[in-house]
Parts: structure tokens; sequence; C-alpha cells
């Protein structure tokens, strides 16, 4: 608190008396910013009983825009927001525009205090992220005095969501597989209460059958290994070729087979999923996989959620944006044309 | 610009106007911050000459800390910056302080671009972080009316530097291969023009001897295997450990040593650098490797730009933390103790 005089009544003394955010009290003293009436004047009376006058340079500090976005996510590890906001940056900045990551944790307290935070600094809009897209963050963003947007992780109906086209994406993968003749196609992925490992394992199914096989395991190199040992060693036609539900799955499946002397792609073809360049381009043979296209997909919630702060109709709903199939050596078949 | 009325002068215009950032603006006509007393003068002119007022109002959004910490960084994979971040969160999130992270390219122009927007949004402080140590963010920081701090990236010479100390992780290592009675010790390492390089071969080099082998090459899988194809292709008597300069390189290594027949550990030790959990945890068997403590580096930045924000004395210079030897079983040897 350096720095404050002492008697000085701050629009934050307002908000804290009034039981809103430093958002919420600015929206309801400019008379901007939806609320409920009963909200609206509560902040005026708090603003009232302690004697603080917002006066036109409040005001137009408080109506500039901010020229910054803030982006929320659980997802600490980065895999899947780091792409996403290297797409929202590209998006905005000729635009002058910043963007600001803020992780959270699981406790929705201190979410709200990083959401807080973000409202203080006058965002213009904020992009909620995540690490899978069928789990809400663990903090509250509606009735928000800034637009929200929801990209690859789950949001309310009402709300703009864009999210990766993970059925077609799949669909691609394992056309590919049948275009290069391959009959033999299992399907090896992670836990089963993932949407989308419900939602590529359907894709499978649709092009294979509805006896296609699926095994379900946990997102790890591993599972892949252990995949391998259970398929192999039941007897029987081997599969000849494996549609992995993540780049570390399908590493582990190319290493076990390399080991049992089986030739990835000549004898068995394997697709994996995520584009982790790190993990596909290490394989040997590197991956043949898809891509969710995170870049492309931030850069879309660059552009919305600007459309967004300057009071552009958005139709809400969720947009499944396009997967990519990246061709490397792992299943053989080179360039697609 | 919405919500902004036409003939209103906004302190942006007078940055403008001065060709200076608006945090500058704002500790100039504050008469607070350090500056050239022409830079001052100049701001204070070209308010006068808009006709912009700063009133008491302004002067106390200005003067309040703002509880915000901004990281900037260039290390867009978030490998290192990510731990780094999630170090000054937690240091910071008791005191209801948020961390707002901002990527920059390599782009200088770009990059003062977001530092402005920090500022602008009042930051109390800025960490500057990065993907190696010995190189400079790609924007000048200097001057800056907020105190700022350096965290896994080179700073100048009268900043505050935190940076993990390389040279005693790397001695940790060595001499805990020594002691399991290894004799035949050799170093395969990331390109030698990183300073992380040098000093991690230096450290190696003070256990071993000076004759101790160094084989520098980059930071791949593929580099480990390369290096295990060279060192027992030649002949002569192979090494009977390897201290590897990365976790992928140690994770190449150890595959390729399988695939030789070579047994790890109990025929030869590896030790990986980074504990990067998801590439020495999967590496059969998991690799034995030293963590740089990243999360306590950036809890110590954390309380450090604290105590800067706050006025407090901190001694500038650089200030090593120590790395820690994580044991797992690519080395033989169990637990310490």
């Amino acid at each position: 608190m350096a720095g404050r005089r002492a008697n000085q009544v701050r629009i934050y003394d307002v908000a804290k008396v009034a039981g809103v955010s430093i958002a919420t009290a600015s929206k309801a003293l400019n008379d901007t910013g939806r609320m409920a009436d009963a909200t609206r004047e509560r902040v005026k009376q708090a603003a009232a009983d302690l004697g603080f006058r917002p006066n036109a340079m409040a005001r137009a500090l408080i109506s500039q825009r901010s020229f910054t976005i803030g982006l929320l996510t659980n997802d600490t590890y980065g895999r899947f927001t780091l792409p996403v906001m290297a797409g929202v940056s590209e998006a905005l900045v000729d635009e002058g525009v910043s963007v600001f990551l803020c992780t959270i944790e699981d406790d929705p307290a201190l979410g709200k205090v990083h959401v807080d935070a973000m409202l203080s600094k006058q965002v213009d809009g904020i992009i909620a992220s995540g690490k899978r897209i069928d789990r809400r963050l663990p903090v509250d963003l509606s009735n928000l005095p800034v637009p929200v947007l929801y990209a690859f992780t789950d949001g309310p109906e009402e709300a703009v969501t864009l999210v990766s086209d993970d059925a077609q994406g799949s669909r691609e993968a394992v056309e590919w597989l049948v275009g290069l003749g391959r009959r033999r196609i299992v399907h090896v992925t992670g836990p089963d209460t993932f949407a989308s490992v419900q939602e590529r394992a359907g894709a499978f199914r649709s092009v294979v059958g509805t006896a296609g096989r699926v095994l379900f395991g946990s997102w790890s190199e591993a599972w892949g290994h252990e995949a391998v040992g259970q398929l192999w060693n039941e007897g029987g036609d081997a599969p000849d070729a494996i549609f992995c539900g993540n780049d570390q799955i399908a590493r582990g499946v190319v290493d076990a087979l390399r080991e049992r002397g089986i030739v990835v792609p000549g004898e068995v073809s394997v697709v994996g999923f995520d584009n982790w360049e790190l993990m596909a381009a290490a394989t040997r043979p590197p991956l043949t996989t898809v891509d969710m296209n995170l870049k492309e997909l931030g850069r879309e919630a660059g552009r919305l959620i600007l459309a967004l702060a300057e009071g552009a109709p958005v139709e809400p709903g969720i947009r499944k944006l396009p997967c990519q199939l990246v061709i490397r050596q792992s299943c053989g078949g080179g360039l697609r044309g």
C-alpha cells in the first residue's frame, strides 16, 4: 500500500463496501455495463456514504479501451494453452493489443483473485482456456463486465466456444490408413472418461465399422507398450495399423513394435494425435499425426474476442475448427495428393 | 476506441506527444519515479499544451499499488518459464498479487508494445525470464518506472538476477557417478555456444580431471543416439557412465544403449539434466537427473520483486540457486543417504 494517502477513498473501497468487483463498481458509477438495478444502486450508495466522487478523469481512465486481453487457464503445463496464446497474440499484436496469461489452480477462491485482478486492469475481454474440452475452469466467469470467450475448455451454452474438430481429424487419420490398404486397424487411446476420447473413438468406428476395436488406457508411453503386448500376445491376426489417442501412446506403440522386431511402417502403420513436435519428430520413425491447429484456434479466438470487445455481434455456440493430418513416416504413404 | 468522447484529452495523448510511455507520463506528472529533468519537463509541457489536467482521482488511481506482477518471456514453448511462473504465483498469491505472463518474440518493437501495456496496467514490477541464461530479452528494460528482476535470463550488472547453479548441480551428478564406482565417465552435451553447456562441462572436468572427455552436439535425442554410436564404434574401453547435458540427450543415449544390448544401469550409468518429468519418467529405465529447481527460483523471484516493489533494499548481482540431483533408476545406487 506504499504511496497511498490514508484518507483517500478509492474505487476499491467503494467496491469492497458494495460487495462487488472493482470493474462492476466502475461500470455502476459510469452508468455503463449490465447489472441488476439493485447492484448499481448499492454501489452508488456506497460511493455516497464514503464520499467517493468519480470525476471526468476517473471516467476517462475507465472508459478507455485498455488494449489488453486476459487469457485464463488451468493448464499449468502449457501443453495446450501456449499454442493458443501464441495464436491469440499473433492475431492481436498488429492491433496494438497485448495478451496477459494468468494461470489458475483448482481453488475457486484463488481463481477469483486473478479474475478480479484482470478486471481491475480493465482488460477488454477474457479468453478462458484449459487442458480438456469437457471441463469448466474452476472459477465463475458469468456476469463479468467484459466479454468472455471459451477456447479449448467447456463454456456455458450462451457463450462463444471454440474447440478442435476431433471427430473430423480422427476420420481423416483413419481414412488415410484405409487408403493405404490397412484393414485390421485398432484404436489405442486414453481414459474413456474424456469427451475427446469418446469423440475420437466414435469417429474411428464411423470409418471402420461399429465392431472396430478400441483399447482405453492412459495418456502415456507405458500404455502404448502395454497395449502392443496385449494385442500381439493374444494370438490371431495381429493389427496392420494402430490409430493412437495421442503422440505419447503412439511413441510407446512404435518403440514396443520395434523391440518385437515388427517394422513400422512396413508391417504396421501408426498414427498419433496432437502433433506434439518434440514427441512426434523424435519417434523413430517420426509420427504421422493429427494436429489440432491450436494456434489457428487461438488466432480465431483473438479475432472474435476483439469483435466482442468492440460490440460486434457474434453468434454464440460451439465452433469446431478443423484438424489437419500431418504426414511423416510412421504410416508409409509419403505425401498426400 | 468505443466509448471515448472525441475531445477528451487522455494521459495516452500526453504520452504520445511527449514521446514517452504512459507510465513515464504518469510519473512525470505526479513528480514520482526517476527520469531526466528534461523528460519530465517535456511531459508537463505536452500536458499543458493539450489542456490535460491531472486531478486527485487520476493521481489516486496512479499511486495505488496494483497488486500485479508482469512476467515477460521469450520462451514461447514454456519449458523453462512455466515452472518459474508457477513459483512466482505461489509466492505471491497469498499477498493477493496476480502474475500476468506476456510472451515476446524476437521483434524489439513488438516487445515494447507489450512492456508498455504492462506499464500502463501499472504492474508493481516486472520479472524478465527466458530460455537461456546467457541471452538478453529482445527488449530494453532499462529505466522503467517499476523494478525489474531477471530470472533465468541475462540481466544487466546493476540488476538482481537469479539463475540456477548449474556447476553445483553438475558436480553433484558426476560425484554421484564416481561414488557408484564409475571411472570412465563421458559428458555428452549440447552446443558449445551455450553458457550453460560450458558451465556444466567445466564442472564435469573439475570432478573427473581436465582430460575428461566432452562431446558437444545438439539438444536432441538423435544426438544421444549418435554419440553412443561414436563412443562404442571407436573401440577401446567403452564408457561406464554418461553424464548428459539434458534429458532428451539422455533418453537418446539410454535407448541407443538398450538397442545395442548394453544394460542400463548394470553396465553403464546415465544421468540427465532438467528433470523434465515427461521425458525423465518415460525413459526406460527412468532417468536420474539434475533438477534446476525452477519453481523455487520463481518463488524467490516473487519474494524479491515484491520487496523491490515495496522499496526494500535488495543487493544487486547474480544469485545462483542450488540444483538438486533426483535419483531414479538409470544409474543404480538407489536412494542416497
